[in-house]
C-alpha cells in the first residue's frame, strides 16, 4: 500500500503505512510514518479525527498512550484505520495535512506510556538453558520451566525511554573466593535483548483472561533492554529473585507497534521437542498454537567510546528471533491473569532475554561470553566481557517477508555513564 | 495531651491526638481522631487550613495521600501540626469544627494511596530461618542474608484496602510424589503479617539516599497482609522468586500512621548475635543503630465461618513485634536506592513477614504449622493448617509505653472467598 509521504514507501523504512506505531513527543501523541511523525493532537485540532468517538479523540489528545490502550477494541481499530486513511496515497486533503508532519529527526521522543506494573518473563528456553548451565552445569533447566511461564515483577519507576544514559550502579558483590562482600560499582554490566507487550484492556481483580482472549488483550510491542548487573545479581538473587541487579534502569523504545501491524508475521507457536509436555489446558488454544508467535528479528549493536572516536562502525553482537520463545505472548498474559491478578492498560509484560540456538543468537553478554570466560573481540582490537563506561548499546527489531512491507520498531539506545563516586 | 473530642482521650483508643493517621474515604482525605474522622477537604473549605502553603491545601483536598507525601518535610509537619491544633482541648473554634466530624463507623474507607511500585522485603531473620528450615534443613539461612536486605518487587495493581474479600486463587501445583503439575485452586492459602512503609520524598533515578537521610524519607506506616499461596509458590519460585503465589492480592490497612507519631516508640536496631557481621558502611549510621527500629506490636486474629455462626470470638494466632526485624526501615530504604533506583512518593516498602523467636510470634501459617505438619487447634474444635473459605483474618498493630499515649494502626481485615470454578 502506498502513502502520499514518499519516505514511507521506501522499502527500507521502519515505518511504512502498514506500521503506524504510536509514540509520544513534546507535542503529545504521534504516529511515525516514513521519516516523519504526525501529531494526533494536531489532527484532532484540525478536524481530521471527526466521526471517531469523543473518548477516542480525547485519548488521542493525551500525553501518554494509556488512554488509547484503554479504549475498546472497536475504537482502537477505528483510530488506526483513520490514521491509515489520512496517510494513504490519494487522500484528498493531503495538502492540508502535510503541514502537520514533523521530521522525525527533529523531535525528542518521550517515554510513551505511564507504566503501572512491569513484569519480566523468562520465556526463551535457550536463554534459560544457557544461563542455567553457567550456574548448574548438571541441571541447567529447572523442573518447572516447561510447565510454568516463569516471570517476576520488575520495577516500573526506573523504566526510561531510549536515549537515556545508563549510570553504572553500585551494589554488594562477593568475589568467588572472597569472604565478606564489598559495596562498589558493578563489574559485570550487561544488556538483555527483549521485547515488551503492552496490555490493552483491563481485567478486574479476581477475573482471569482465558487463553482464547489473551491475544486480543495485547495492544502492541516495543523493544526492551533490561540492563543487568550480573555480579550483584549472583549475590542477591536467592531466594526471592533479582532486585537491585535489575531495577536501576530498563530502557524501552519510543515506538509501540500495534499488534495489528504484525498480523502478516504471525507464526506457529514454538515447536516443542519430542518428550516436552504439552501446555496445560489453561495455556492451550489451537488458534494460539497455530499463529500466536511472531516472526520478529532482534539485533544488538555495540560501539565503544574508542570505536566512535576512531570512526569505527558499531558492530552487531547478537541477533535472535522472537518466534523462538517457548511461550507465546498470549500464553504469558493468560498465565499472568490465571490467579486473578488484574492487568491494566499500560502494564508492560516483557519476554525476558530472547536467545536462539546458535551462539550469535544469545541475547546478553552473560551468555555471549560464557560469564566473561570468552570475551567478544571487537573490530578495533578491543575486547569485551561485560560493558565498559562509554559503551553504547543499540537494539533494533523488524519483520520482513516477501510481498509484505517491512515493519520496524525503531531503536532502543543507551550509553553507559560512569558510576557515582562511592562514599 | 487532651483533645476536645472525648473518645480520643480514652486510653484504649487507637487514635489519640498524638496519632492523627491519614486515610481516604468517599469525602476525600481524612484524619482519624478517637471514634471519628475529620475531613481535610471540609477543613480546607471552611478555612481551617489558612496560612498553610497553597500546595499543602491542594494536597489536603486530594483523593489519595500521594500529594501530602510529596510535600516538603516542612509542609508535611506544618499540616500535621495544624490538624493537632484544631483537635486539641481548648481550641477556640471547636464548635465550628464539630459538625465536620463524622463517626468512623459510618464511613467506608478507601485505598489511601496510589501505589506506584510495591517492594516486599524479607527483613525478619526469624521468618527467614523458620521458612528456610522447612525447605533446607541443613542450611536454613542463605549466606547473603546477614549482608543484603533481601527484597523483591511485588504487584502494585492488586493491593486492596482492608475489608476487601480475597478470592482463593488458582494456579499450578505439583504434589510431592506427583509427575505433571495440575492447575486448580490453591490448598495452602496463607496470610503474612507485615508492616508497610510509605515513601515520602522522591530521589531521582541514579541518585542514592544515604542511610543518614533514609529515615526522613519515610512518610508513615500501615499494616500489610501479603496473602500467599504456598503450594503455587513452592512450584513456581525458582529461579526468579515468587510471582502468581503472591500477586493475586495484598491487603493494607486504611490508616497511614505518620512516622512522627512513632517517635516515642523508637528503639535501637536489632541486636545482632555475636559472630554476625556489622552492616556494610552504606547501611550503617550511629543514629539509625541507636533509634532506627520501632517498638510496634503486631497481632493476627482468625475467625472461621463456623466460629462466627456459633458466636465464638476470634482467636489470636500470631503476635510479634516490629523491633525484631534484622534491618531497620531506614536500612531497607537506603539499600533500595543504593543502586540509584528512584523511589517515589506513594511507593510502598513492606517488611516481609514479621516473626519473633517464639512459636506464637511466627507471622504466617507456613511457619505456625510447620508447613501444615502441626495444625492449629481452634477454640471450637476446628483445626487449621492453611486458610479455608470463609476464614477471616484481622491484623492489628499498636504501640504502648508507660506515660505515652497508645498509638494504634486500626485493622487490616480480609475474608477468604471461594475460588472461581475452573474450566
Amino acid at each position: 500500500m502506498k502513502s502520499w509521504i514518499e519516505s514511507a514507501n521506501d522499502p527500507g523504512t521502519d515505518f511504512p503505512i502498514e506500521n503506524l506505531p504510536y509514540g509520544v513527543f513534546e507535542g503529545g501523541i504521534c504516529v511515525a510514518i516514513g521519516d516523519s511523525v504526525l501529531s494526533l493532537r494536531s489532527c484532532a485540532e484540525k478536524g481530521f479525527l471527526e466521526g471517531l468517538t469523543d473518548a477516542t479523540v480525547e485519548a488521542a489528545r493525551g500525553t501518554v498512550l494509556n488512554g488509547i490502550m484503554a479504549l475498546g477494541a472497536g475504537e482502537r481499530s477505528a483510530l488506526r484505520a483513520r490514521v491509515g486513511e489520512l496517510l494513504r496515497a490519494g487522500y484528498p486533503r493531503d495538502r492540508e495535512l502535510a503541514p502537520l508532519l514533523i521530521p522525525i529527526r527533529s523531535v525528542a521522543m518521550r517515554k510513551p506510556v505511564e507504566i503501572g506494573d512491569y513484569t519480566d518473563f523468562y520465556a526463551s528456553v535457550f536463554h534459560a538453558t544457557n544461563v542455567g548451565r553457567l550456574f548448574r552445569p548438571d541441571s541447567p533447566l529447572l523442573p518447572n520451566y516447561k510447565y510454568v511461564p516463569i516471570g517476576y515483577h520488575g520495577r516500573a519507576s526506573s523504566i526510561v525511554v531510549s536515549g537515556t544514559d545508563i549510570r553504572r550502579p553500585c551494589g554488594q558483590t562477593r568475589s568467588p573466593g572472597g569472604e565478606a562482600p564489598v559495596f562498589g560499582p558493578t563489574r559485570s554490566l550487561d544488556y538483555e535483548l527483549e521485547m515488551g507487550f503492552f496490555v490493552a484492556e483491563n481485567n478486574p481483580l479476581g477475573q482471569t483472561v482465558p487463553i482464547e482472549q489473551a491475544g486480543s488483550r495485547i495492544f502492541g510491542l516495543c523493544l526492551v533492554n533490561d540492563w543487568s548487573a550480573r555480579d550483584i545479581q549472583a549475590w542477591e538473587y536467592q531466594p526471592l529473585g533479582p532486585f537491585l541487579s535489575k531495577n536501576f534502569a530498563t530502557s524501552i523504545s519510543p515506538w509501540v507497534v500495534p499488534i495489528e501491524a504484525l498480523a502478516p508475521f504471525r507464526t506457529p507457536a514454538f515447536r516443542r521437542p519430542p518428550g516436552d509436555p504439552e501446555p496445560l489446558p489453561y495455556l492451550f488454544s489451537p488458534e494460539d498454537q497455530a499463529s500466536g508467535a511472531f516472526d520478529v528479528w532482534l539485533e544488538v549493536c555495540l560501539s565503544t567510546a574508542i570505536m566512535r572516536e576512531r570512526g569505527v562502525a558499531p558492530v552487531r553482537i547478537s541477533r535472535s528471533n522472537l518466534r523462538d520463545l517457548y511461550w507465546t505472548p498470549a500464553q504469558l498474559l493468560a498465565h499472568h491473569s490465571s490467579n486473578g491478578c488484574n492487568l491494566k492498560p499500560g502494564d508492560l509484560l516483557a519476554s525476558g532475554t530472547v536467545s536462539g540456538e546458535t551462539k550469535d543468537a544469545r541475547g546478553c553478554l552473560l551468555e555471549r561470553t560464557s560469564r566473561g570466560a570468552e570475551p567478544i573481540e571487537l573490530p578495533d582490537g578491543e575486547t569485551r566481557c561485560f560493558l565498559e563506561d562509554g559503551d553504547e548499546i543499540v537494539m533494533r527489531a523488524f519483520c520482513e517477508r516477501d510481498n509484505f512491507a517491512r515493519i520496524g520498531f525503531g531503536e532502543c539506545r543507551g550509553t553507559i555513564a560512569g558510576s557515582r563516586s562511592v562514599d
